[in-house]
Order: structure tokens, then sequence, then C-alpha cells
């Protein structure tokens, strides 16, 4: 690694500590800037000079981007240094960077608001593991059904090769990382803290277990410790990361619905177990059935009905494109056709260019994202051009 | 009553008689001819001439036509006289056609399969009755949670003034009719078996307490016994009568799902509760809110949301069409007005003229019929002519 990439990994994992995760200024200022660049614009208070591409979000109020920048150089005396990430590094911490083999390429559908760069403690390729990986989520206030539901569909799920990403909480979280671990499959906790001292801390030996068959995931820095809105900011990493997140159990006020609300802004599959309509847990399940269009879901092959796009077993291992091409669904591969290669359009023009309604090219969009096939940009959408 | 009108109804009581009910032959030839003449031509052999509007059926092998009459015919032994009719009358059974005052004009949804005439045993008007109503129907097997659920559901459906149809069978269907009345509601049972004798013997008092409150409906002669095949024909007239269809609890191969796949097939809405997943009573109920489209509806309130048209609670006792027409919502509005008055429309003109997408334009339609606005014909749909 050369001096300048080690120079801008650390200025990443800086902002990791200065700025809340999520925050679309911060986004917006990365984009066509240099993160060191960034970095030290915000602790001399400058705003950074543009280097490559001019950034083309909103116009901002100066005021409000200085402001943001004061904000975020309070912290600076959390900013981390080369030999904290080495010590991290040695107690098996790692940080993966927009860019890096590891970096799961599918949060660029996240755009401005993706992570500045992720933490991540583990044996497991965050990247190649979550290419076949559904999100499965729930209450905290799990019932006996929906526990046993959520550790029999992660388990199927684990068994048939697909990685179960969840949010480590207790309840459905646990049970889905469980179910998953009891059929030797991957699994991925996305957390609202530091992966070095994971939330909850009833779940130590769980969170032991997905560090050695998969990962601990943060957007936050080591050592740092949840707040209640840094579960919801988190939520949208678990939406994004996977091909489709399935709701098990979840009363009508769940943060589980959170997750729902961001794949469905994503355009990727949403799913919901139903259950009992004396159950006030399955509530929120049969909300989002009925009013949000999640597909009810009883068993991990209606999952993988689901969100298993054709010629998904083709092959178990694959670079580029989770898809070979000529394996898409008809309808898939005329929106495909419709994506341009530069500059981009909006779903409105992709949709009559490819002779389909809207929903269904926003849906294949979706699962085009997903797949590796497309890019969200500025102009809206557009085919993914090679790594150099 | 005039002499004709008189023989032209025990001319349909005896076609109730000779021939099964759905049969699409007979009600091919019922069309644009008198039924004494049908009746007259099914005992003499020979093909009754046509009177007024010449029948638009397709064109009929006279083979079939010669062999089915032949079949009709051999029943001839059992057909009902005046003095029958009379004596079924002092019993408390009626004869209802079409084109009484209480025949339920939404049974024209079923064009050349709809009743030749009806049965009833009750003090309900089946007409106005069947104005606000729902099917809520269910397997025979239900568990104590789906008997909980649909008894729950018809009571309130009865408290907020709307009539429960089902099929008076042991199960759903029973705990239906049996919410209905004890929310001192109208329920009407429509029976695959004469009036008289309504099967199962078991639900003997239940019946009583349902003809008193509401009524026994068939299509069926009286003394007819029920025969497997005919539960099936009879599903299609629960659909028909009603606004929605409501599917409690049903396992996949439940014959409730043939009465949800007549109200799919009708427009009108189909919606289904959820139940455990690991239920198998209720995945017939999973595999058509997932696969057909139905609505997840988990209460009272939710079936009317979704079966309400807009301004349904504007006065109690309505003639005519069920809903004033500017209280309908505005794509409803829309659709009816590029509805011809003459001749009759397709579903695919009507969208384009309407400027909705042909799902739009369908399922209007159904609200439309359902709300006694427009009827069936064979160019499509026509809007439905004043009664003279």
């Amino acid at each position: 690694m050369t001096s300048d990439a080690r120079r801008q990994r650390l200025s990443r994992a800086c902002l990791t500590c200065l700025a809340e995760p999520g925050d679309r200024l911060l986004g917006e200022l990365l984009r066509g800037r240099q993160p060191a660049a960034v970095l030290a614009a915000i602790i001399a208070g400058q705003l950074p000079p543009v280097t490559g591409e001019p950034p083309q979000g909103p116009d901002r109020d100066p005021g409000v981007v200085t402001r943001a920048m004061r904000r975020w150089a309070a912290r600076a005396a959390d900013m981390p240094t080369d030999s904290d990430l080495a010590s991290w590094q040695r107690r098996g911490i790692r940080l993966i960077c927009p860019g890096d083999a590891e970096w799961p390429t599918q949060l660029q559908a996240l755009g401005d608001t993706g992570p500045y760069a992720l933490w991540l403690r583990g044996s497991a390729d965050l990247r190649f593991g979550c290419l076949r990986s559904v999100s499965v989520v729930g209450s905290r206030a799990a019932t006996a059904y929906g526990a046993h539901v959520g550790t029999e569909m992660a388990a199927t799920l684990g068994e048939r090769g697909w990685a179960v990403v969840s949010g480590g909480a207790y309840g459905i979280d646990g049970c889905a990382h469980r179910g998953a671990l009891a059929a030797e499959g991957l699994t991925f906790a996305v957390l609202a803290c530091g992966v070095d001292h994971p939330y909850p801390a009833g779940h130590a030996e769980l969170f032991d277990a997905i560090a050695a068959h998969g990962a601990l995931v943060s957007e936050w820095p080591p050592g740092r410790t949840p707040t209640r809105h840094g579960f919801l900011v988190r939520n949208r990493v678990i939406a994004a990361l996977t091909r489709g997140t399935v709701v098990v159990e979840a009363g009508l006020r769940s943060g589980a619905l959170s997750t729902a609300r961001h794949a469905r802004d994503l355009c990727r599959p949403l799913m919901a177990v139903p259950g009992p309509v004396t159950s006030a847990a399955s509530a929120g399940c049969h909300e989002i059935i009925r009013e949000w269009g999640a597909v009810c879901v009883t068993s991990a092959a209606d999952v993988l009905d689901h969100v298993g796009l054709a010629g998904d077993h083709l092959s178990e291992r694959r670079c580029g494109p989770v898809v070979p091409h000529d394996a898409l669904d008809r309808l898939t591969a005329r929106v495909l056709d419709a994506v341009p290669a530069r500059g981009g359009a909006g779903p409105a023009a992709i949709a009559v260019s490819a002779g389909v309604d809207m929903d269904t090219a926003i849906c294949c969009l979706g699962a085009l994202a997903a797949g590796g096939f497309v890019d969200r940009c500025e102009g809206g959408w557009r085919i993914r051009r090679p790594p150099r």
C-alpha cells in the first residue's frame, strides 16, 4: 500500500470517529474529493478543494457546511492514529473502505448516505458473503412463535448457502444469527456500536461465534457505545447489504420496520412472515404486507423464490456481476438493455425505453443494482463500470 | 301476476329441477328465449325458437344441445307443479327469478352460468341484504384460532350493518353465521341442497336461526340432497352475491379457495386472514395472499376499508346503485364515465378511454358492478339500465 493510500484509509477511519454515520453532507463532501483533503479541511475549518469530478450535490449554504465542520472538528481528539489501527488489527479488527476488494459494492445504492468506511471483526469476507444474503430481522420482544420461525428460516437459508444478516439484538435478530450458525452458514451482525464491545453484552458469546464464522460489522469505530438513533441509522446498512429483507415478527412500532422501509426505498425485495392476527407481535408484519406490498412468506423456500434471480445456482463463486447477463429473466434483461452506459437515465425513461411499466422498471432496477449490473448516479441509473 | 308470468316462473322452477346449476349451455339457451319455451323444447326434444334478441353465445354443435336436452328431459318426472310451489310457499319457501324485485342484480356478473332461479327460506330480502355484504368462508376443519377470528369478524361486520354470506358448513362457515347472528346482523347461507332439508343436519338449529334473521338460499329445488360437485358450483354464487370475499382459514386444498377463485375471477375484492405459518390450516390463506394478490386483513375494519366504496355510510337504505355517483372515488368515477350506455365496451377500451391502466379498469369495473352501476354484457360492460 502506498503511503498516500494509507493516509486516505486513516482519514476515512478518522471520519468514522468525527461524524455520525449516514451524514448526507459529509457524503456530498466526499464525492469527488479525497478523504484526506476533506479531513484536513474539517480540522482547518475550511471547505476542502475539489479534485477530480466536481461534486454534483445540492448547493449547500456555506454556513451549514461550516457549522457541520465545526461540529465534526469538535471530536478531533478521538481520531485514531496509524498505530491505533495496527493495534486494532492485532486484535482482529480491520477497516474496509470503498474501493477495497472486500467493500460491498451494493452499498453504493445508499448514495451520499453510504458508510464512510466499515469496521469488521470476523473471518468472513463481507463482499463475497453478502452476494447471496438475506436480512432476517424482527422485534426484540419476540414470541415463542417468532423465535421458532426465525431460527428455522435462518437455518434453512444457511443450509442452502445463503448468508443471514441481522442486527445482533435480542429476540428475532439473535434467533436469526443462531439459526444460521446452527446450520454452519455465514452470518453477519451489523452493529450500532464498536465491534470490540458489541451490544448487548448478554450476546457476548453469540458475537464471538458470529466473529468466528462470519463477521461483526459496524460504521462506528471501536470503543463507541450505541445510541437509540444509531440503531435506526444502522438499519439502512442491513437493508443495503442484502438481496432482500424478511421481517419475521414485528409490532407496529418495532424498529425492524425501519429496516423494512429502507429495503423498500432501495427497491430491494421486502418480505414478511404472517402470524396470528390476535398477536400484536405480528401486527407490523401484517401492516407491511397490506400497505407496503411486502411479500407474504412462510418459509425459507418462499424467501429464496422471491430473492433468487434466475441462474443463481449456476456457480458458487462469482466475480463482477452476481449473475451472468444471459441468466437474467426476460423482463429484467429488457430493463438492463434500456439502462444507458453513460450519463444515466431516470426510471421513467428506462421504463418507456424497455416497454415496461414504471413499477416493473423500478423493481428490476433494484434487482439489477443488487446483482451488480447497474449503479445509481446523479442522472438516475447507469451501467456499472467494470473495475479498472 | 299474469298467467304467462306465472307460467314463466313455474318453468324456471322446473329448470332448477332438470339441469344442474351453472350449466352454461342452458344459460345460453335462456338468453333471448322465454323460460317456458326452453322448457317446452326440452320436453319435446327440439331446439327452442328464438324470441327477442338472438342468442349470441358460441355456436354449439346441435348434437351437444340434443344430448343435453335429453339429459335434462330425463328428470321431467321431478318437475314441480303450481300446487307444489304453493305448498312450498306455505312452508316458507319462495322462488325468486331474474327480473324480480328481490333478485340480486349483481348475479349478472356470472353471465351464462348465473342461477336460473333461487329458492329462499327466510325473512330477509336477498337483494337488499347483499348490497352491503361480505362472504366469510373457510375450512370445515377450523382450528380454535380460525373459529375465534371468524366469529369475531362476522360479529363486527354484523354490528356495522353488513350482511355475512357463507356456505352453512361446519367450521368457519358456521362461525361466520353465528357471529353475525350474535351481533343481530343479517346473514345468508347459500346451500348446495334444498332449503327444506339443509345440510349438514347438525346445523339444523343454526339454519332455523339463519332463516329467522336472514335467509337460506339455494339453486337446488326443495328435497334435493347435496353432491360433492354441487358445493363447488355453489361457491360462485357466494362470491357473486357479495361485495368481497374473506377467507378466514383454509388449508391448501380447502374448498374455500374455490370461492376465493370465483371472487378473483369476478374482480371482486378478495381478502384472507393470515395465521401462524406453522399451521397448515392457514397455508391456503398465505398462498392466496402471496400468489393471487389477496389482501391481508386482520380485522373487520380492514375488510370494510377494502370493500367499502366512498360514501358507503351516507344512508342506510338505498335503491338503485348502492352508492351515489358523486360519492365514488376519483378513479372509479373516471372509469364509470368511460363505460358506454349502449352496446358495451371491453375493459381495454374502457381503460384507454378513462386514461387508467388495465388492472385499475378491471378493479373499478368490479366495484362498479357490485355497486350496481354497470352490467356485464356481450360487448363487455355497459351502464346498468334503470329498472322500467
